[in-house]
């Protein structure tokens, strides 16, 4: 953008939005617009909103969650299941399963998944920390939540191999067909995997 | 979103980016643990842009552009050319204008169109200090550069008529095809427009 029309401040705001996900140039710049239009409504909060954020927000030294203290409400959480860890990639997909309150368990948020051509192995994820709170002998469950990629299942498999002399039963989520889709836009393997796992309907008395 | 997994000030960091343009509770999410991931090399950096944004920018008195001073730079700039004012719906008109550095003269935002069924009457927008400014003997030329919309239409038409009593010429963009664009895919009406508008091509000598 030629510096003619907007000040110093205006064009650094607009370089930073631009680095959001989802925001290019052009959409930094109507976000800028917005917010400027909207100054003690939306962008003051705003800005004071992420000031807290950037002083308060930590990672959970337990599970990886992230909150405004270590351990994290779900970690201090005492109506949880302390039996049950659910292995997840990413905080995102922690989030997504408590939306859909999934589960009443701990989590353990691996920081991704294993991908020895963008360098990530074994040391680059929390997999250590994971077998050392397998090792508690109250935990008897570990649910793997990875993504159904190649890269997930590779990660599942090599965790499983991980925990082998830990005492815990080692889960994975179900594959199936999603509450709501369609046969005919789902994929050969969605279909095999729901064909093979299906389950027996029960008369209603 | 379940109040279990994040904190309120997490909580109340995606409420707030959901309200901006474009974004929407899921993206909002993923804005959120994407700022909270680069804490101190985005999240931090914008937290002080937006306030110092939100303590210097202001509207521009004379033109209604946004600047951290008024006059703003535009109508400060002495190498512009004061005998044309530049009429644009919005200061995103304004700084497409001058991205594309399509004239090198004074602009004049209006805050919208004419649009009755919206509330929006001509004491709503800035025609009263446009037709003020237009006064001043300096002033030649008026240059409609409004969205070609039927209310941007009509309000080109508004303001063409209070302009009468001014000593401007009051002229609009040229319609026609866009630069790079295929005929095959544009409408009809700005086909008829351009090839009524059909300029004589010179052989180069």
């Amino acid at each position: 953008m030629s510096d003619h029309a907007v000040g110093p401040e205006i064009e650094r705001l607009i370089q930073l939005l631009a680095r959001l996900p989802g925001l290019g140039p052009r959409s930094a710049r109507r976000v800028a617009l917005h917010l400027v239009k909207r100054k003690d409504q939306l962008m003051g909060p705003l800005a004071e909103a992420l000031a807290v954020a950037h002083e308060r927000v930590v990672e959970c030294e337990t599970c990886g969650n992230i909150d405004t203290m270590t351990p994290c409400a779900v970690c201090r959480d005492p109506r949880r299941d302390g039996s049950v860890l659910v292995v997840v990639e990413d905080v995102a997909d922690l989030w997504a399963l408590e939306r859909a309150q999934a589960v009443k368990a701990r989590y353990h948020v691996l920081g991704g998944v294993l991908s020895p051509l963008d360098g990530v192995g074994p040391e680059q994820l929390a997999i250590d920390t994971l077998v050392e709170r397998a090792r508690d002998p109250q935990v008897r469950e570990v649910i793997l939540a990875i993504n159904a990629t190649v890269e997930g299942q590779t990660t599942a498999y090599y965790i499983t191999d991980q925990l082998e002399a830990c005492d815990v039963s080692v889960t994975r989520l179900a594959h199936g067909v999603p509450v709501g889709g369609e046969l005919d836009y789902l994929d050969e393997g969605t279909l095999a995997a729901a064909m093979r796992a299906r389950t027996q309907l029960q008369a209603q008395d």
